[in-house]
């Protein structure tokens, strides 16, 4: 809200919680506990519908989406995708909604934890799965733009499969390495940099890192299955004193190739065009960004 | 060299390249590439010997010190503990030694590689093992103290179990995780802290990285068999879409013990006093670390 506020748009919001209704509104924004009055206004103007609810509670909203504000244009920030495209599709409403992940947050939940600078140079993920309306697309590009981030475009089981590897599998590594360490007498007493950064994220609350883990098990498990192959054969190697030539190579090579993967802007696509979509997924892959609107078929020349 | 002779010590160095005693005697260090000359002048004076080399080197280095200083104490600097302990024993060299391990250092090596400040407030682990003796230990800590590091207390076999755990553990699972991401699309688009910590020393020289756990491998193979059993249990709690509450608590508990872990003063015990090894030891693994020197039965009151 703070961020498209700031953006000259209007924007207006419900929570259950009374507290933050009334914390949003103390500081002047337009926010209900009326679920069904918000909805029948969205309704009404037709107005882009964020849906910001941890997933469990991601069926009640969408049922009370259908049957009060069907027609509007729908999007999500949830951090697993592939669970809400199935939601959504089977709620009836995949025809209006395009999925969303902007990659930034705090460890803190609640009004007071947001900032209108959140998203500014974030990625933004938007979703570009097969389905998607040009139009609606646009809208939520719009909004991740207006927010200050930058938007990739990805399919949203892409999406998880790449946020298994690069940021569930990262969270039980750092749980692993952590507990094998404390209960090493000393270890805790010698560790320094190699120690801080690997088990760094094994600091989050443990209840937001199941949640994550678990709500992305089909993508995490081929993620670990690979990580315990490679640790398996280094395992085979140390044990016969055979060189570590193979993972250590590999691994260096992998990083150093992270370290000069370049963030290409986006800029040839035609929202709307014929195969936008996979143009749109192939150059999230490589890296490519939004910085600015990518315009549509109707606004062409 | 430089931050003994910075403390005020008579410093003289053997190296057998060429280039590095130029270096150094340009600098104004007494630097010889004559190892026979080094250590009939360290015998000369009785001078305590610090082994700087790396482990392959380790044997005839000790046997050249055996046949012209075998009377001269003598410490190391080398990064793994027992295997150094069983050349030295079989050397015959074992009652005139005290090893060490300052943990600090660069990715370089070479004269030019160092700094007078390297040590300054790093741990330098020395050696408690059951051999010790107190006048030779006494002398270890006073050049760590000298050199600006503060020394923390630990036996051989415990200083291999921890490094294993804190170092090169981390090693193994950062190249695993760099180079299980860099086979999925999309992922190094996406990739942001998690994923930048858990590889970051996966950037690190492979050759580098190889020589620290192989040598190392009889103390790393449980450590890593002790993370593969706990990533394993998390890949069946996954599978069977239960709850990863297990290893996620443990993780967390481990890391917020780790955060509170204190570093108090060793100040109580008395160097050659009756189970003085042991209490340095139970003082090193407790986070204790020495940051004067510690008084020895000579000079009590």
């Amino acid at each position: 809200m703070r961020a498209a506020a700031a953006a000259g748009r209007e924007v207006f919001g419900y929570n259950r919680s009374i507290e933050a209704v009334s914390a949003a509104t103390a500081d002047g924004f337009d926010a209900t506990e009326n679920l069904d009055e918000a909805l029948t206004r969205a309704a009404d103007r037709n107005a882009l519908v964020v849906l910001a609810v941890p997933v469990p509670a991601l069926s009640l909203m969408l049922s009370r989406i259908r049957d009060l504000a069907p027609g509007c244009p729908l999007t999500d920030v949830t951090s697993v995708k592939s669970c809400v495209l199935d939601e959504v599709r089977n709620v009836g409403l995949l025809d209006r909604f395009v999925g969303g992940h902007p990659m930034t947050g705090t460890a803190q939940s609640g009004w007071t934890a947001g900032d209108v600078k959140l998203f500014d140079g974030a990625p933004w993920v938007v979703g570009v799965d097969d389905h998607v309306d040009p139009t609606i697309w646009t809208m939520v590009m719009n909004l991740a733009l207006d927010c200050g981030a930058v938007v990739v475009p990805a399919r949203s089981d892409e999406h998880d499969a790449a946020a298994a590897t690069i940021s569930h599998l990262p969270h039980l590594l750092a749980e692993a390495l952590a507990t094998t360490a404390g209960e090493v007498p000393l270890a805790f007493a010698l560790a320094a940099g190699s120690f801080r950064d690997g088990t760094r994220v094994a600091a989050t609350a443990p209840d937001l890192v199941r949640a994550m883990c678990e709500a992305n098990a089909d993508q995490l498990l081929p993620a670990l299955d690979r990580t315990l192959g490679l640790l398996n054969q280094a395992r085979g190697a140390l044990a016969a004193k055979k060189p570590l030539t193979e993972l250590v190579e590999a691994g260096h090579a992998a990083r150093v190739r992270y370290d000069s993967f370049g963030r290409p802007e986006i800029v040839t696509v035609v929202i709307g065009e014929d195969r936008w979509r996979e143009e749109l997924a192939a150059e999230g892959r490589a890296g490519g960004v939004i910085r600015s609107a990518l315009p549509g078929l109707d606004s062409r020349g």
